[in-house]
């Protein structure tokens, strides 16, 4: 663990590649490190949080007046603002953290060749995982737990306005990992606001191997553009509902109702609700009456108006936007073939649902969306790690290599092929 | 499949995004595409070849009387031969490839969660693989079928060397696809020899979703640097032996002369053994027979060349060397400790061997080491898809994201989640 100074690190480069050397150091520790010990650590943790809840609010004092004198907005500032119900949160997140099955070292397919030798397959940390977040600080400690968890080494790089808190935060961490003697070095904080040492954190693959970022759509492209080092990520969510011919009236109108409006801003929050021709007339006013209750600005396709006279016109730019707002776009669709057509067109291959009482629809649904989670007569909302029964999630991927859909623990392992013989050689 | 023609494309980043299209179409077909067809699919392609095989002979006279007037080395020119006996190896592994169950679309995990949903992950085609490849044209055959099966367009970029012979392979390929009505882009061939079309192909990941390079280091090394689609790969291939302080001595014996002199070329192949001080009197001298009556030249640290007499010494550069040649590096050290410690600073996480009797050392080589495929008691030889029962190979990959060590179908597949609901809200 750095240092909780902020500015005074000098070289950047320099600074960053020691971070680094570290990291991939600890990160040889971890692999002989086994899963009580990690727990313990863990439990560590939790213990050192408990006991600085006065120096964390003080920390977190000091980041808001900065931010207040700053000029942030409230939402910023509320998303800043360490409560004693958010420190509970994070304590409870890494308590959960440690309960769930460590994935490192798990074996999988171990099968005799012909040649005699055993083949499988053994589960194992990634080494050096460098999370880039913004404002909220209890990011911190989420990312840490995954990554000890999993036993990966990792670099995290906070926003500016939470320098204090995640300091403060950061201090809880290097001390439980010393109570259980485990490499301070596992978790690393970087002690400087400044820019360049993102970018620096990027283009060093020799010490780092994966990129988490969480934050921001402008960020995550940026970090994605620039990085050498592999990034899991997801940059839109642009998601759909598509309501079947065979659609069940009832759950097609509960599913577009929560898809939409359960909360707005998510990523798994559905943008564009597609209905079959066939039952657009019937399902349509009754799913627009909701929409008009809770103030959902409706923008329609032309047979969409003609059914819901107040929706205003949708534009080629709607069928592409992730709205995060209270707003929806709809289009009536003549069949199947034009719902996934639509999807595969402005989609993010994020999450897609259909509701159908259809198996064969079913079925093809699941075969030919091409996103990271998708859904059959059930809400969009439900594309997290927690509700997908992960335990915890550091982000959500839209990659096609390695972990897609809401990324956990396994996530953050790879598997590589161990070999049992007992003397033999290749003929 | 585009036409044979050579270097009449026109516009090169036009023609290469045409293919890109083209592919990305074929991708959305293939994932409705069942087992069965695309079986039939490959047993067309196969009796296309036999009946093509007076045209084959014809493609690869050509390719071969320009190799030689172009001055190609004989081994360049044995490398592009396409024999009747290498025919019939093509064929026998679009048959084994026909043979191997399909991976895509099979469900795990599904399993229900607290809000009643059901959840699993299941495994689908990547989309559209670009290989990039040289002289050897029954890469062309191979890399299309393992693509076909696994679900993925694919666009094949061959040497300048194979042109005539990977377009004979390439119209018994689009022969067979229209003979089993799937469509003719799943596989195309770039039809142009010109640089830059791998450089257009690297760079559209609108179209391309991984690029799996096939051949020298530098061509690998260059793509890798210059890609901004994922690449499936490994640079090195420096593997090493660790004899322990209670390895079997004959299985030590046996096993450091087959890693090293069963092939010298392949990348599995040994490049440098370590063996600990306390075996090193015994073990050394017999291995040192084998490897002087084999022509292996030996490069040892100072104490291997207390033991064996005529070794040279080896310099740092050695213990970093890919040899692929008969030589060897051979490093006495103190422990296992130490042997772990020098696999991690100069090896390249690509195959390394543990030879011991003693349970815990083997336990520790596993999980302390972090290479690719990590073996016990049997030669790196084995290293391979065909020997891991993967049924085929498309590569070897030393990434730590995606598939690790050979790669087989399962590699050229990824996993989406699927949820299964009843109308389930998210609360």
């Amino acid at each position: 663990m750095q240092q909780t100074a902020t500015d005074s690190v000098g070289d950047i480069t320099r600074y960053m590649r020691a971070l680094g050397e570290s990291a991939r150091q600890a990160s040889a520790a971890l692999r002989r490190i086994d899963s009580g010990r990690k727990n313990a650590a863990l439990d560590a943790i939790v213990e050192r949080i408990e006991a600085a809840r006065p120096a964390l609010a003080k920390a977190n004092q000091r980041d808001l007046e900065n931010g207040r004198a700053r000029g942030l907005s409230e939402a910023l500032l509320d998303r800043l603002a360490l409560t004693p119900a958010r420190i509970d949160a994070m304590i409870a997140g890494v308590r959960q953290v440690a309960s769930l099955p460590d994935p490192v070292g798990e074996i999988d397919g171990l099968r005799y060749q012909p040649s005699g030798i055993q083949v499988g397959q053994m589960r194992v940390p990634l080494g050096v995982i460098g999370i880039i977040y913004e404002s909220r600080p209890n990011v911190t400690i989420e990312a840490a737990s995954l990554c000890l968890k999993s036993g990966n080494a990792c670099i995290l790089r906070g926003g500016s306005e939470a320098a204090a808190t995640n300091a403060a935060i950061a201090e809880c961490i290097r001390a439980g990992l010393e109570d259980a003697a485990v490499p301070e070095a596992a978790v690393q904080i970087v002690a400087t606001t400044d820019r360049a040492a993102v970018g620096e954190l990027i283009t060093m693959p020799e010490f780092v191997d994966v990129i988490v970022p969480r934050g921001g759509k402008s960020l995550i492209a940026r970090i994605a553009s620039e990085a050498t080092v592999p990034v899991i990520k997801h940059l839109d969510g642009v998601c759909h509902v598509y309501l079947d011919a065979q659609a069940d009236l009832d759950k097609a109108v509960a599913i577009a109702d929560n898809a939409k409006t359960q909360r707005y801003s998510p990523c798994n929050t559905m943008e564009t609700l597609l209905v079959h021709v066939d039952i657009a007339a019937v399902a349509l006013p009754r799913i627009a009456s909701i929409y008009r209750d809770k103030g959902v600005e409706i923008r329609g396709c032309d047979r969409t108006r003609g059914i819901i006279a107040d929706a205003l016109p949708a534009t080629e730019a709607d069928w592409a936007a992730e709205y995060l707002a209270p707003i929806i776009a709809i289009r009536v669709v003549d069949d199947f073939d034009q719902a996934v057509e639509h999807i595969g067109r402005y989609g993010s291959q994020h999450t897609d649902a259909i509701v159908t009482e259809n198996v064969t629809m079913a079925r093809r649904f699941l075969t030919e969306v091409d996103s990271s989670s998708v859904i059959v007569n059930a809400s969009t909302r439900f594309a997290d790690g927690f509700e997908f029964g992960l335990g915890a999630e550091i982000g959500i991927s839209t990659n096609k290599l390695h972990a897609r859909g809401p990324v956990g623990l396994e996530g953050l392992t790879t598997r590589k092929y161990v070999v049992f013989g007992d003397g033999h050689v290749r003929r």
